[in-house]
């Protein structure tokens, strides 16, 4: 019998392939041709139905799918750490606005190379972004070889960035078209918050998402403040204005959902809206933590995500995975709450579907392949009982060995092959001292 | 001007030094000669002063005292990950239970060097521990070149390990014998839990402690169903017990403090009693979440600790520290609250005064040389605008490229000089199967 021909074969002493049976294969091995995964299975039998022209192996190494964040605003990691510990609104007035005041694209293309380096090298394969100046990231993104979901983030118009609606409309159909081939980048439509748009606005911009068939994210009830802001400015909570406005559909995506009821939580099941769970960013902000239990068991979609660096402060899929089923735990007094294998469906299958991508998220025939390993030859990964426990419960973004997207290594043993590191590094420091300077003259 | 000598001049980036003002020293140095920190300084200073057989400069890097891991079973890292997601009593009785109640002094040894080999990795220099047959404990740790507090641990008697409380007694003060006149090792006091022993034998053995002079350290208030537990068996709640028999003093070392009144912590803040928070194992376990901040306020020291490896699943004292963190500013949906000096102040300087040793937990001349240097050259910590927040809220464990305990290089860029890994390794891996095997009889 001869060999079938594939491009890459990996081997890993587990497999987690996150597919319909939660599978996990001990000693097995992944099939590549291309950009997609032709097989998985046990290692004795992909060799002998495929014969490749690269394999790796890791040797000790659990492979799963790449992690999905679900939420973040990847040029802001530039501004990891500028400022902590603070009052809400001192942090913002007093440091992220003056900093987000002065960048221009070529600052907001330098935290996206950052950013993704970061997510590339901790095993993040794809990210749902919002920010400003997004054709920038889709830059940083298709040069790093990662995927995105990009954002191009509005306020009530007029704002810096965009005088009337048929400007911002303009530049997010302008996004569209120039991403609408490409392999990795996709758009979605992101209104910032109710409380910092109008009705009319958010519903114009729902439209817009509806023809180019695109999600439509948005932040929501992530505080009480949130809540009494939105409040004082329509009379409603903030979930309530996108119900009465006809926002809560299939295409809608919710960033935190913390200050909730369990009326809101009953809207939010049966319209299909899906939520982007953020648990570190809520607790160092003082935001509160998001019911994620009760959502799930309402049949919420509920993907996973970290924020901002500026409040985070990283870009760490793992931590978030673990922070998300130890909080449950801790805050129901129930060690059963998120077991390790929900924690890690939020992270990948869950958060592949709030991206709106069908083909990532999950390593069988067919899908991408957005593959990691983690190295387990670790003093703090030993020994092994059960790999799935590793994952949520010890591994860190510092373990992961390998990250391939779309069939490309993008990062193998501590080596970025699409990321020139060094100059990264460099800007960033330098940028430093520019966010600094401007810090001083506010 | 002649130069005075030293053994060894680390340099680094910046220098956390945990001294009484907290300084940071950018561009700085550290001397040490023999066992000990003879200065520290601005690089150019030490420099000019001080001379060196050996010297260490990692680049771009952080250099911090050693974390000290305020309570922790090393060797039940044995059972990491052996079982999760499990009500406690399933957990204890169908798991923990059957394997512990099988355990050997290699066993055990084994445990403690995989654990010390973790810790060491990632950068803590000082456990307290509670186990059985802590001599085997002892002996991991004196070859590893990590330091401990051993703590025997005892239940009501009979035991399975002790039959009389003259022959528990009399194992303790061997152990203290033992290790009386050892540089980094010392003993104390370790009764399992109030519900778990008798107020006669807890008198007992604090008499014992006072005599040794060392600490007297049990597991308290860490759940609610603990404090029902303690209210059936005494009629009271568990730090009334111990208050009612004279044992909340300067001596005593509390565990977890989950479960706990008003009342209760102005007893533990009049005492002298000292607190060890565990944020990831009360989460996991579903104790709940202990009110740090209430306990910082009323004047307590609290010291930070990871617990056994079989509820956490590590013995990872950054993501301790940053749990510890997060988790006040998002129940008290205060940002502002435990702002990352005072998370460092727990993992160092409190846990020093935890385990009862005066001469580490801070970089200052005269203290013990027990130092870590953080690798900054890393996507995740960059760009850096303070070393303190990346220390809390980026830094992980695998970060870590050096770490010295008492004078000694135990750790260097991923090689261990005292930790014979890939023995350790296997025979962890092979104690897996025991165990199992263990679970499967039960
Ligand atoms: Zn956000
Ligand atoms: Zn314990």
């Amino acid at each position: 019998m001869s060999l079938l021909e594939c491009d890459l074969i990996i081997y890993g002493s587990s497999v987690i392939t996150q597919d319909e049976n939660r599978s996990i294969i001990n000693d097995g091995a992944i099939a590549v041709t291309g950009n997609k995964i032709s097989d998985v299975g046990p290692k004795s039998e992909i060799n002998r139905k495929w014969t490749a022209s690269k394999t790796l192996d890791s040797g000790k190494s659990i492979l799963m799918p790449g992690m999905i964040n679900s939420h973040t605003h990847v040029p802001m990691t530039l501004m990891r750490g500028v400022a902590d510990d603070l009052p809400l609104l001192t942090w913002l007035h007093d440091y992220i606005f003056p900093i987000e005041a002065g960048l221009n694209k070529e600052l907001v293309e330098l935290g996206a190379h950052l950013g993704c380096a970061e997510m590339i090298a901790g095993g993040t394969t794809a990210f749902l972004d919002g920010y400003m100046h997004e054709d920038a990231v889709g830059k940083a993104v298709d040069e790093s070889g990662i995927k995105a979901v990009l954002g191009e983030g509005f306020f009530e118009f007029p704002s810096p960035f965009f005088k009337t609606a048929e400007q911002a409309w303009e530049v997010m159909e302008g996004l569209h078209e120039r991403f609408s081939k490409h392999d990795r980048i996709s758009i979605s439509i992101t209104p910032h918050a109710v409380f910092t748009t109008n009705p009319d606005q958010l519903v114009e911009s729902m439209e817009l998402a509806e023809k180019l068939d695109v999600p439509w994210q948005i932040h929501c009830a992530e505080s009480i403040p949130e809540t009494e802001l939105t409040l004082k400015k329509f009379g409603k909570r903030p979930l309530e204005v996108l119900r009465d406005n006809g926002l809560l559909t299939a295409r809608t995506r919710i960033h935190h959902c913390v200050d909730v009821t369990e009326q809101e939580i009953s809207l939010l099941s049966s319209s299909g809206t899906m939520v982007s769970h953020n648990p570190q960013s809520n607790l160092k902000l003082g935001s509160g933590i998001c019911p994620l239990t009760k959502l799930l068991d309402a049949g919420i979609t509920v993907g996973l995500g970290t924020d901002g660096a500026a409040s985070n402060n990283d870009l760490n899929m793992f931590e978030e995975m673990r922070t998300a089923a130890l909080l449950q735990k801790g805050i129901l007094q129930d060690p059963t709450a998120i077991p390790a294998q929900t924690a890690l469906d939020l992270a990948t299958v869950n958060s592949a579907d709030f991206l709106g991508l069908t083909d990532t998220g999950s390593i069988k025939p067919g899908m991408k392949a957005d593959i990691i390993a983690i190295n387990m030859n670790k003093m703090h990964l030993k020994p092994v009982y059960n790999p799935l426990s590793h994952v949520v419960y010890c591994v860190g973004a510092q373990d992961v060995s390998l990250t391939i997207c779309d069939g490309k290594v993008l990062y193998h043993d501590g080596k970025h092959f699409t990321v020139d590191i060094e100059t990264v590094s460099h800007e960033a420091e330098k940028a430093v001292k520019w966010a600094l300077s401007r810090l001083k003259n506010h």
